[in-house]
């Protein structure tokens, strides 16, 4: 089958783990005659450099027109201390998320039983964690009105939530819940938020609907505890979008392998691959940043392709080169050298 | 000498640990030779029960004549997974912080030697942390316009931030730096909210003038994974209301010893001393919650009214009951007996 495919580097270690993604695809088209077009595009600081605008239109028509998107990382620290700075490289990825309407992010965060030595959490308390954060991701105070008075006294952002955003993520939350371990639990701060307790009172209607499935309710700041009490208590987190972005941050580093955590963005018409680590400025270029959430993210992409043979290939691959202990310097055993980026890229394109 | 106190039992386990705390104010008034003028009031759940107000107009008159306030928990299931309840026991929290304008939350985080083997981390990671957390309490999305669309479609929740409410916690914040490791960590998410970066740029205004402390950002995703990989760098974290909640909850079961760690709560006039701990109703009546937080917070009150010698009184006694090993259930050691809530502030009331 022949597939486009656009691919959107970023910025930091974003090109270079992409490019060892590409080498996965590549090899599952030569080993399941497939045909993969790629489309690269720009986003991000390097967009804001070469072009002035952090998404240009280009980048924007490439994505419409291709079947899913890979995307590196976004992110320069040029931009970061600088709150007067009116064109930032974020601008570019939230811009995408809202026109493409990449409404769910699924951030699956999961122990890897061999780099469970890694993780900063005791091993009892880790060992079997395997959650899929569901994350709203084109509403809330994300994309709310944002105001400073002309004064420049004072500063509003407005956070809202409409019965119709809510629910459709719900939706999905729950079907992917009836083929885990059937449970939800929504993390809200409704005991403060107005926009909360209407995402309570919508996903306990919709839950209904699921007879299958058990709904629990988390106040944001008592999940934040729990994810390090007893992570395992979690099946599928459902949560607006600044809850999400917390939550599933904090929860990408307790399996100590957020190297190799990928997510999905998923909208009616689009869907996004990227790794869950971002930009990691001071590696860029140097050939050490570990591929394989990229990889993954690829694999993810396949998935959604409908191509389930090929990411389970890509899948077996990574699961070899852990075994194997062909892996970057982030998630080497004590008793293994360390591979370079590339090599582990190349490793994994040999093994499909 | 002579104060008043305002005590707030609240729900769940309020009572009961708040009992402990005035069991070691009265040995202290013995000792040193103070009266203490308890006013006892209601607020919360039990107010609801009994007046149908969780703030009733009593409690706030309580709060305004005295010098000090010492507070239990708040909260209670019932209203919990009811998000259409008009009435709810954390109305009456909040009301309290914005009427008495206690505007800076100091939440300390220590991470206690005895306790590190209760952690969820592993011991090189959370060994020698000590954290203050200063959040902000009145401003942000808690006390911003809430709506619900006529057709209760659409939810919305306003969060502003003026320089004014931002530049006096942020002063508070900086000298209690120069009192510790001198370094503050702003916690924000400048690259996408208003606010944000206007307390980015406010904090960097404030902080030329404390030229002997060092100033850090920190996106509140990254703060909540570095929480975890790495909490000993941090001195001072700051930060507005919803993210201290989160990150500050996040913080407090990393050393293992949530049952030991207290807070304020300061306005201009009136200031708040309670633990972190929840109203936990699960415990309630059973005399075996840890009363160590509500009488580490009433050492906080202490040494709040210039009783330095006093507050440090209670502290040695609090750290004699851990060495001996009189402590309740969940911080208990294999080798020893657990204690009952009472016995535990009996031990500490008799050691003062
Ligand atoms: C880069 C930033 C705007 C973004 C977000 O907050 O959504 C990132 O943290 C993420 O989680 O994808
Ligand atoms: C009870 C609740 C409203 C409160 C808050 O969110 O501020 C609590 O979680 C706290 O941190 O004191």
């Amino acid at each position: 089958m022949k597939f486009t495919i656009a691919v959107i580097p970023g910025d930091g270690i974003g090109p270079e783990v992409t490019n060892q993604a590409k080498k996965a695809l590549n090899a599952v088209a030569d080993t399941y005659n497939h045909v993969f077009l790629y489309k690269e595009a720009q986003m991000g600081a390097c967009a804001i450099d070469e072009t002035g605008n952090p998404l240009p239109e280009e980048t924007l028509n490439i994505c419409k027109k291709s079947d899913a998107i890979l995307f590196g990382a976004i992110g320069d620290p040029k931009y970061d201390n600088n709150p007067t700075a009116t064109v930032r490289p974020e601008q570019g990825l939230l811009r995408l998320r809202k026109e493409l309407g990449l409404y769910c992010n699924v951030r699956p965060v999961k122990a890897y039983d061999q780099l469970i030595a890694n993780s900063p959490l005791k091993e009892e308390i880790i060992k079997g964690t395997d959650i899929a954060i569901f994350r709203e991701l084109t509403g809330g105070i994300y994309f709310g009105i944002k105001e400073l008075s002309d004064d420049k006294q004072v500063a509003f952002d407005g956070c809202s939530y409409s019965v119709e955003e809510i629910s459709r993520i719900t939706h999905l939350a729950f079907q992917a819940a009836q083929n885990r371990r059937k449970k939800v639990t929504l993390v809200d701060k409704a005991n403060v938020l107005e926009t909360s307790r209407l995402w309570r009172k919508t996903v306990t209607e919709i839950a209904k609907k699921y007879k299958d499935v058990s709904l629990e309710f988390l106040f944001v700041d008592n999940a934040a505890m729990q994810m390090i009490l007893n992570p395992k208590q979690f099946d599928v987190i459902l949560t607006e979008n600044l809850f999400g972005d917390i939550i599933s941050d904090e929860a990408s580093v307790i399996g100590g392998s957020i190297g190799l955590l990928a997510s999905s963005s998923i909208g009616d018409k689009s869907a996004l691959f990227e790794p869950i680590h971002g930009s990691f400025p001071q590696a860029k270029g140097k050939d050490v940043a570990n591929p394989l959430a990229s990889i993954l993210s690829a694999a993810m992409l396949l998935e959604h392709l409908g191509l389930h043979e090929e990411a389970e290939a890509i899948e077996r691959a990574v699961e070899k080169s852990l075994v194997l202990g062909i892996t970057t310097e982030d998630i080497k055993n004590k008793s293994n050298f360390s591979a370079s980026t590339s090599k582990v890229g190349d490793f994994i394109a040999d093994y499909i």
